[in-house]
């Protein structure tokens, strides 16, 4: 969406131009009776001139306190207890909502087309004052979605991949470039790395920022491949990288979560391969695992858990009528710790 | 709040005005089939205009559906994260929820009592349809709460400790005695337990089997310290039990929750003990992590996810008027693998 008009002209302007309190403009456009038809005609008349639009949140502005947000995740109910990001995630998430009272109404979907619709039920059976939508893809359908319900929402995702939705989002893109850097810099040319969920949107990021940064260092492999985000598909593609013949094997693997990395490790054990020594490992997120293996795991340490809590405050915030906008969080940066060091020989 | 237009308009005056019958309005606002998607969208939009809601009570009078059920969870946030059980336990539930169109409703809380409060004002606000509940504690007031609401709930707990609820159950102190028995028959004379927090029911169950299956087999140490789940507080049992006297050292220890085992594992590493040559480990439900170190662990097994889906289940069939009842499912299995033997020497 081009910047919209909403974000120069307020509420205020049109209350002023109409002649009315800044409430009767809100009754207005909430479709909520109490004001007289040509009262209503007027207010819509300076909205139409001013290029006004009532946001997201107008609806929920009037309306009472929020006391559920909703929460769709799109992976096999499987999937979901074994990897530590999701709980991670809603527990931050949980944070910030009991310190509002408010609850969350979870649910597993098969697709981000089953999401839509669920938001839709939800809004409109007014079961949610708002959504936390996230795992983006490219022309992901739950963003027209949430525009044509003008319901409260905050998606986690890439600016590019949400549209003109709110966004909490990570720099991705950098932080695979300081992953591949570093391990350069420790004398690594032959990199790989076991991605996430290939439809993913911030997968597909991390793919072209790993092959960049390989090309721009001059690395001889960028061998990436993308997975389900299990422990057992992590070591699968660990054991086939470490099997390759010795030009083709990778000295350092970056793994897109830890449970892969953790896997990652007890292959090399497996097969007697020595980390750091015979092969370097880095994971992602950082959750209490990489630091309780021997040796502890190297990661790029992101918090999740204030991720969570960061799109929640910042639903709460779309709920109570901030503009829509980015919010970055903190990039992961690089932890190192012992499973990462210079190439033998 | 003000007092709302809707207590002065009826489902009467948003049938009349979306050219409908009073029973299709109430098909559209309990999300039941038999309407177009068009004369539902015109339902929603007469009521809106209107400033109508449904009244909560003729909502659920008309429906038997049940579309929410709720789950409220007593531990810290930044807990929730650290454990593979719950999510694993969550996703468990949200697979038969999935089949039921059913959402969850989610909610952390500091206290039983206040699990109690939210219980009575979910169920009063006619948010939920029942209720899992988890965690008990002796004389729990949760029991209490939902016999007095006549509330649709399941217990998942020992039916010592959930009164006259319907109650889902493993029987924790037949597997405490078989992993002891297991290790004591390996040859193993000083077994310690890592248990989880000291409060919990089932905590307290594990710990009475503990000891009195180790007086039964004439046990010298039967070393047992409470945690709260963590890996760090795992590992720091470890430490301190790897560190004792010789003639006090446990050269087996079972831990109650697999993330605690796997730090176990990583403090024997760093000690440079060898697992299971110098101290065998045995972790409990066995998530996948026990599959992806080195070496694996052995685990008293426990379908984590079964187990949610096996409390969702059973609250559907108290929804639907089955009696209340006991429903154990299957008890925990040892399942040996890597991280146990006989002691050496």
């Amino acid at each position: 969406m081009t910047a919209s008009p909403s974000s120069r002209v307020t509420i205020k302007d049109v209350a002023a131009r109409a002649g009315v309190s800044k409430g009767a403009v809100s009754l207005a456009f909430n479709r909520k009776p109490g004001l007289s038809e040509a009262t209503r005609d007027r207010i819509f008349a300076a909205a139409r001139e001013l290029g006004w639009e009532p946001n997201l949140t107008a609806r929920s502005l009037s309306s009472s306190r929020v006391d559920v947000v909703g929460l769709a995740i799109c992976r096999p109910a499987r999937m979901l207890g074994l990897e530590p990001f999701y709980m991670e995630f809603v527990s931050g998430v949980e944070s910030v909502l009991t310190e509002h009272s408010c609850s969350l109404l979870l649910r597993l979907v098969r697709t981000v087309e089953e999401e839509a619709g669920l938001l839709e039920s939800w809004w409109r059976g007014r079961q949610i004052g708002g959504s936390i939508l996230v795992d983006f893809r490219a022309d992901d359908p739950r963003v027209a979605a949430a525009e044509r319900l003008a319901m409260p929402v905050v998606a986690v995702g890439h600016p590019t991949l949400t549209g003109s939705l709110t966004s909490v989002w990570t720099d991705d893109a950098t932080a695979v470039t300081e992953a591949v850097r570093y391990l350069a810099a420790l004398g690594h040319r032959r990199i790989a790395r076991v991605g996430g969920a290939a439809a993913l949107g911030h997968t597909v990021m991390r793919t072209a920022a790993f092959d960049a940064a390989a090309r721009t260092l001059g690395l001889a492999g960028a061998w990436q491949v993308a997975t389900d985000y299990s422990g057992e598909a992590g070591a699968r593609a660990t054991r086939s990288m470490l099997t390759a013949a010795p030009a083709d094997r990778p000295t350092a693997i970056v793994y897109d979560n830890d449970i892969m990395a953790v896997a990652g490790l007890a292959v090399a054990a497996e097969m007697g391969l020595g980390v750091p020594g015979d092969v370097s490992l880095l994971a992602w997120d950082d959750s209490q695992l990489c630091r309780l293996t021997h040796p502890t795991l190297s990661a790029m340490s992101h918090d999740v858990h204030g991720f969570g809590a960061e799109a929640a405050r910042t639903l709460f915030g779309v709920i109570t009528g901030s503009g829509p906008g980015s919010h970055p969080v903190p990039t992961p940066v690089l932890t190192p710790r012992g499973s990462t060091a210079p190439p033998r020989g």
